[in-house]
């Protein structure tokens, strides 16, 4: 066996490990939890279809390969939660550390390359990145308002900081982040989102 | 919300349930089961790091789609194990009642689209969709060489079985089938895959 076929492998099973890196999202049916590689899996379907949506044409031969390796450092970092402030304040660094040594284990040329996209992803300038985001913002959101809103309530969320992190979603999205603002006010109506934004503007 | 908008989040909510559809194949860690969501996110990833073994040129914004959407079908037709032989008779028109409902759900554009990549995949005629079947036969296999060929003992494999499974790997990738063959015969020797072909060449 050759050392590039190695290597390969050495990272295809190295990263199995996000399967079981739970994130705080609901499935739809609301009965468990998501872990990063579902997660992922749905984005890189949605980028397929919702492609039509993004505010600059986009390429998907580098939206998709973003999507399905943006949360590989969290082998390592761990899943910080969105309104997690805590731990938000260490992430960048964990994640750093963490993404040298998975993309290491690949052949150099394509550890560097989704190094980059993961990069790209992070800084958040691209249109591919911007995109990415869209997806990675909306589709949990999109599992909430099908759970009934479970784990918004969870965590007693608040409308604040849905768009908070949510404040750059229109720049890849103009519709979908439209869409998702009616969600948003919708699970408002039913008490799943506290709204909090009302007495902030008076 | 426009219908088209509407038929697209319908189909995204839709196939959350394959999250829900387990497989035989356990994780690299041994301690579950995988699902078809993981399962397609890890082809998915594979096809982009493995294209340079495919025997002929692949366009990936044909495979990726492909491996994502290939196993929408289990929803309502469920996982057939690989060495279902019951299960396969009917597994054809299951899986076609299933694509109509499933696909059905999208824009027709969409639908008939990834509808026309699923029957690409399952025909195994275009060198994309042999390279699908090239993933979607050694990805289970990296896993149980990972974790010690647990699959394979709990349902006592035999190797004609599977190289019946992949009698047209080949045809997707020479290299990847030469390293699943060593694979093989290194879980031969250590007796998770019982060697019934040496009695069939006397």
């Amino acid at each position: 066996m050759d050392e590039r076929l190695k290597q390969q492998m050495d990272f295809i099973l190295e990263v199995d490990k996000v399967k079981n890196i739970m994130r705080q999202t609901y499935l739809a049916d609301g009965k468990r939890k998501e872990n990063d590689a579902e997660h992922s899996w749905h984005l890189a379907l949605m980028a397929v279809l919702l492609k039509e949506y993004a505010n600059e044409e986009v390429d998907l031969a580098k939206v998709i390969p973003m999507v399905l390796v943006h949360d590989l450092v969290e082998i390592d970092a761990g899943d910080t939660y969105a309104y997690d402030e805590a731990g938000a304040a260490t992430k960048e660094e964990r994640e750093k550390k963490a993404a040298d040594r998975i993309y290491g284990i690949l052949p150099k040329d394509q550890g560097k390359w989704l190094y980059g996209l993961w990069q790209e992803f992070e800084a958040y300038e691209t249109p591919e990145a911007k995109f990415a985001h869209v997806l990675d913002n909306s589709q949990p959101l999109f599992l909430n308002d099908a759970s009934d809103g479970i784990s918004w309530t969870e965590h007693g969320v608040k409308k604040s900081q849905i768009y908070k992190r949510n404040r750059r979603t229109g720049e890849g999205s103009e519709k979908i982040w439209e869409y998702m603002q009616e969600l948003i006010e919708k699970h408002i109506r039913l008490g799943h989102v506290i709204d909090d934004m009302k007495e902030e503007q008076e």
